[in-house]
């Protein structure tokens, strides 16, 4: 039995099954909305409201929502199930919104594209052309087509024995006599040989191009890069189409193992994200698709698995083994990406199940291990991955985070996107707030580097301990509800949802226990090799969350070490950056296989250190006050 | 417009649009219906008659069929067009028989199969099954399951970096916790590395197995191999199903670069027959095909060519170039074979567009590569394809030998099959005639060897001149028609095809210039390298046409050359024992390599030599009878 769903106000209607959910049918009506936990029926983002007709409802979940919100019709549109013509709002905060990831990804990013990405390593790219010509085959002189090719490529050169596939091989005689035996080749190299990946009739002077990719649990960005002068041309980004199954790596392996085509329908809502922006890079750039023969790809460990169709079930299991950290080589066709079906797609080594291939190419393109020096990285998203290290040796961990600094998991919690607050300014004496958001957008919810700096003021302030805990104080801001107390930062009159905008006592607590997590994950790396915190001699911060972040606030929380600010260092996307790298340099990607080889993995459940380390953390800044002398207390 | 087409006496009945030649309609019904020329219209060999209805036809081409057969409703099924319901009988003479090639070819076999194939190789199989034991991981040792697994494998096989498919790896991750990290890994070497084809779970105690095949232009022999003791089990043969699209390789080039997808068309119907032939052993010996990981095949130049999808469009044109003489290993999948889609397709090598990889296949297993003595090979087919040397060089050439040996072009040539006719005895007083025949059958034709003894006992009684001009003789079996002198061998009441038998001038003026041709290219080889004839230490008869040649009547007629019986060897089907060979050995498949690159190639088309020798070689048994001092001339 078949019924129709309207989403207002988008004023799109579908016909949809009995019993799929109101979830289900957004999808398939191209409507992103939010799940983070991936339709388990706990993060209650993806709430619609029903306007008109009737459902069937997991009534377990009722309490996900708060009482207002279920008088006014709102409901969980992943536990209401279909069984009647029905009409629902999808209301902004229930919406992926992709325009704006895409503007944000690709304005940072136009001021650099002019800089090679070569970072002192040799021009000596993984696909190449090469112009060819051979004498014609006479009575005298007959040998077969192939090796003729072959042998001059070899002269050319130096390239021997080529592999060849049937698909090349079949069109080749044709195309080696269409401008009297002038061809020119592309060959793509496979980290031991190079491939024929096609043979083009005549000299053909255009570049040659790859396609890096950094795969994001939250976001995908795809870089177009001449492979000839070493430069990015330009940079799409987007929401990774998985974040409609889940937000974080873990919905994402549940899905993947406990639905139906679970692992399937998430290896091609990657692929549609990574094909989508290639496509509009390759048709802005007038390149087609057919020219692109290489593609480096980043992301964690769960993301490459993702990619390739492997199942990342036990990467959730203990003891947390993924299928590969190495993967292999594989060829476009083999996955369906938009570009020369017999091109090379490379993805980067990871360490382990929680410090995936992302580390490993911000550990190359950064150099920690050919400095000397001391580097601490940290790249912090839902997973906190740090490594500590130098020329001699790398170490890693991984530390649940938590999404609280994307804004997971936080009342108001957003991300990095227009109208997100990212700096909280309270008066010592009214308490009263004044907020700033990216792109001076009316307030929408509070990322990353807002709920930073929003708590280091609310301690500063004196409304919350060094515990989190709210502290009574006279302020209409504070309100206290039968569970939780919360500290307004936008009247409903002032924001943009329609709504108060707040923070509760609940969001800073988590908050101090994901920088808790974080700042343990540092000390146990420096404790396992006996090492001062002071030794460090410098701090890179990777991802998109450093580019909000306020050094002196996060020290002041406690999420980052208290050292001089100019041993700090935003280093930005560095997964993109390293698989740019690799796309222009063999040498960088032998180096990649090297970091991956080398660097050494910390597993933080095992033994009591990272706990006893996290227990000290969890307060404003730290118990151990010697670990933050610059921090005043109140 | 459809209309039915009936087959008599099949009484199979099909719908075909009009515009089908009848030859089409017969390959749409599954009756194979022989076609030499490849359905330009010349050979004759697809006539059939029309019974009921009408059709257009292709009236130039009339004068193919002789006027009784005309008068007698006969057509050629390649030129008469469908437009009306019509009933068509096809005449015995006229179709390609299965069963008795399938016999014949698995008949010599069943004696050798417990004989090991390895000839002084040691047994080093190209796809052999590894059981692996693995710890299971814990948290303090952590490594993927691909690292573990390539850990495993290295430390007990010493083989490492093996290749892994992204088909192999996804299924990877459950198959090592089925049985408690135990596993069989079914390894296939690809030249180079070894690659995962399978890991199954558990310890499987089942034989590894290979496929041997031989492609021939006419059969296709296929031989299942245990790679475990290096020993065939069984084999089975029938006609290559090209056959419906042109006899000789010729006529498939011909089909393949002018008819819309007739190229897609060859390789379907080879690879049809490759598969029902291994369906069939392998349902015979229980084996599931995913077991097969490895294939051997060999064939010459053009039937690679065409299993590969390769065109061989420029094998046929001046300077006779093919596209590949190395072709790539491919996957059982790229191609449509029955066999694990993961499994590697090898094809043997081939040194020139007519010396392909069956002779070097032939070269290999007979070992005149390793020998001391200079040996001479003999292929003779459609094509004769000759090898002369010894561990030192090798060089070969292909003489066009045309058809007339495997009974094309010959009035009432056949193959070899029951009922053909073998050897000819002519009373040199009456000139009465006694024939045998294969399995003794009722006389259905002449093969090549009852032509080659038939036309020595012509010349030995006087019926014939050393030119193969008829004498005027006084016999009731010489007949004179309007263009051809006849010699009646087998009289129309004792025949199996309902008419006379005979032999005519023509078709002992062809088997000569065919017999000179393979005399001429021995010859030119020789000459070439400046040798005498008495030189030569061994001559092997390769292929199929031996098994029934008589040597004496060889020499007799100027085929091969007049040198001690002693000297000669019929070394039967070497293209499939080189396959099987290979199969077992990676140090065999190097040495065919070796052997493919080492052997020259005289192309007799450039210069005079060829031809010279030809002009003396169409004389019986050559205008220089010191060639042939044990020859008694009448």
């Amino acid at each position: 039995m078949n019924y129709s769903v309207t989403f207002l106000p988008d004023q799109i209607t579908i016909e949809l099954e009995a019993g799929k959910t109101l979830l289900q049918a957004a999808n398939h009506a191209g409507i992103g909305i939010k799940s983070s936990c991936g339709s388990e029926g706990t993060c209650g983002r993806c709430k619609v409201r029903v306007i008109d007709g009737t459902y069937q409802y997991d009534n377990r979940f009722t309490c996900t929502l708060p009482d207002k919100h279920r008088d006014s019709g709102y409901v969980l549109a992943c536990k209401a199930f279909i069984d009647d013509n029905i009409i629902v709002e999808v209301p902004a905060e229930s919406r992926l919104e992709n325009h704006q990831v895409l503007m944000e990804d690709t304005e940072g990013v136009l001021a650099e594209k002019n800089i090679s990405l070569l970072n002192g390593y040799n021009l000596n790219p993984l696909s190449k052309k090469i112009k060819l010509s051979m004498d014609a085959p006479s009575l005298t002189e007959i040998i077969s087509d192939l090796s003729r090719l072959e042998a001059e490529l070899a002269k050319q050169s130096g390239i021997k024995n080529p592999i060849v596939g049937l698909s090349v091989l079949s069109q080749m005689a044709e195309n080696l006599r269409k401008c009297n035996w002038k061809v020119t080749l592309t060959l793509a190299y496979n980290g031991k040989d190079y491939e024929i990946i096609r043979i083009a009739p005549g000299h053909d002077d255009s570049s040659c191009y790859g396609l890096a990719v950094d795969i994001g649990t939250t976001t995908v960005v795809v870089s177009l890069v001449n492979l000839e002068d070493g430069r990015s041309i330009d940079k799409m980004g987007t929401y990774n189409h998985q974040a409609k199954l889940g937000d974080d790596v873990v919905s994402r392996m549940i899905h993947s193992s406990s639905e139906l085509n679970g692992l399937q329908d998430l290896q091609s809502l990657v692929i549609k994200t990574i094909n989508e922006l290639s496509s509009k890079l390759l048709e802005k750039h007038q390149i087609a698709s057919d020219e692109i023969c290489i593609m480096v790809t980043s992301g964690n460990t769960t993301m490459t698995h993702l990619l390739l169709g492997l199942n990342p079930k036990y990467i959730r299991l203990e003891p947390y083994v993924p299928t590969a950290t190495f993967a292999p080589i594989v060829k476009g066709k083999d996955l369906g990406l938009q570009m020369n079906s017999e091109g090379l797609v490379y993805s980067f080594p990871a360490v382990a199940s929680y410090v995936g291939g992302d580390i490993v190419s911000g550990a190359l393109v950064t150099k920690i291990s050919s400095k000397e020096e001391l580097t601490l990285f940290i790249d912090i998203g839902t997973n906190g991955e740090i490594v500590l290290g130098n020329q001699d040796w790398l170490i890693s961990c991984a530390c649940s985070a938590g999404p609280a600094f994307e804004g997971g998991g936080i009342t108001h919690g957003t991300r990095a996107m227009r109208g997100a607050i990212e700096r909280v300014d309270i008066d010592k004496e009214t308490f009263e707030v004044r907020v700033s958001t990216i792109d001076s957008g009316k307030a929408i919810g509070i990322c990353g580097s807002g709920l930073i700096d929003c708590i280091a003021k609310m301690h500063q302030v004196g409304i919350i301990d060094r515990t989190g805990t709210f502290q009574d104080t006279e302020s209409k801001r504070v309100q206290i509800t039968h569970d939780d107390k919360l500290f307004i930062l936008v009247w409903e009159n002032e924001s943009g949802i329609g709504k108060d905008i707040h923070i509760s006592e609940n969001d800073v607590k988590n908050i101090i226990r994901s920088k808790g997590a974080v700042f343990a994950g540092i000390q146990s790396l420096l404790k396992t090799l006996q090492l001062e915190i002071e030794l460090i001699d410098k701090i890179l911060i990777a991802g998109g969350f450093g580019n909000y972040l306020n050094i002196p606030d996060a020290v002041k929380l406690g999420l980052l070490p208290d050292l001089p600010i100019e041993k700090y260092e935003f280093v930005g996307n560095t997964s993109l950056k390293g698989a740019e790298l690799v796309l222009v340099s063999q040498e960088a990607w032998e180096q990649a296989e090297i970091i991956g080889k080398m660097m050494t993995y910390l597993e933080l459940s095992v033994g009591n250190l990272f706990m006893d380390e996290f227990m000290q953390a969890i307060f404003l800044p730290h118990t151990d006050l010697t670990l933050f002398p610059s921090v005043e207390l109140r």
